[in-house]
């Protein structure tokens, strides 16, 4: 960091940017719908792979700046070859993740430096389920726990609300914890 | 595939072991109980970098083959670098990975030969909820589609059967649909 940085900037967040989309977002709500995606293609056995490339966003359709391919398997234990994570895997990254991006943004716009941000996302999960062996066992994680460590220039209680405020406000969390009506199609044949 | 291919082997499927695995985890139900997991190191602003390579499973701690990394950011439009999807995004991969290894297996045990498997999973999110500019407006996805094309030597009510199959059996869609106790722990300072 040099003298030159943008004052705006804290945490690599521009702050400034920030406030004038929730500014736009606060004159234009519909601006705010999106749609995201992900196509996959199965491989072979577990294996697939995985595509996202557009979504859209603020009234039109977009692009990534490149497009993302990602391979899921399930590991030899389960019967796969280990050519990617687990689906579950996936679902404790985007929790991990979406929970991290809140926190910098938070901490930005709440004036607090942060030097360290880490977490790690644990899922337990009794295979008895998807298995069909327990009719009792839930198919998905019977529980998830994210233990953060975060860093920074303020009180470690001013730190922990700036985490609450990121659960609070999270997009995966809500998805994990909220019953997402959940829709499937079948063109078979 | 050649005439020496084993007779046990479907959609790439290794269906004996399958079933093995199955009578394994009934004769020793605790076998069953996993536990994945996911690292997760904060960059800059929305960017963030997961890392998976350990679990649980089996009695015995495990690795992947190799340790994945996954990066996550948001785009510009959402004031980030665009560095990786977004976290929805992986959400959306996952659920269709899974899906598409529960079709692979299930098609597999009953004696369907796939020839092509591929999905599209749209999420529709309203981002006035993460801003905190509308209280009615939930955190994530409002719902959820999921389309699939699934083809193979089976009539198209065999292979819908499979993908309701999967999706009764999915510990993605369970996890989405079936409220996850999910607890954070912050060790900040």
């Amino acid at each position: 960091m040099t003298t030159t940085v943008n004052e705006s900037t804290r945490n690599g967040v521009d702050t400034a940017t920030l406030f004038a989309t929730l500014d736009a977002v606060k004159a234009a709500p519909e601006a705010a719908r999106f749609q995201f995606r992900a196509r996959n293609e199965w491989l072979s056995g577990t294996h697939s792979r995985g595509t996202i490339d557009g979504f859209f966003g603020v009234g039109e359709e977009r692009a990534h700046e490149r497009t993302f391919h990602f391979d899921a398997d399930h590991p030899a234990v389960l019967v796969g070859r280990d050519n990617g994570p687990t689906p579950v895997e996936y679902v404790l990254h985007a929790l991990a993740a979406c929970l991290t991006a809140g926190i910098a943004n938070i901490a930005a716009a709440r004036g607090v430096r942060l030097t360290e941000v880490r977490s790690t996302v644990t899922g337990d999960i009794d295979l008895n389920g998807i298995l069909g062996l327990d009719p009792d066992v839930r198919n998905g994680y019977q529980n998830i726990t994210v233990r953060f460590t975060v860093k920074g220039d303020a009180p470690a209680e001013k730190l922990r609300e700036i985490v609450e405020q990121s659960r609070a406000r999270s997009a995966v969390y809500d998805i994990l914890t909220g019953q997402v009506p959940v829709a499937i199609t079948v063109d078979a044949g």
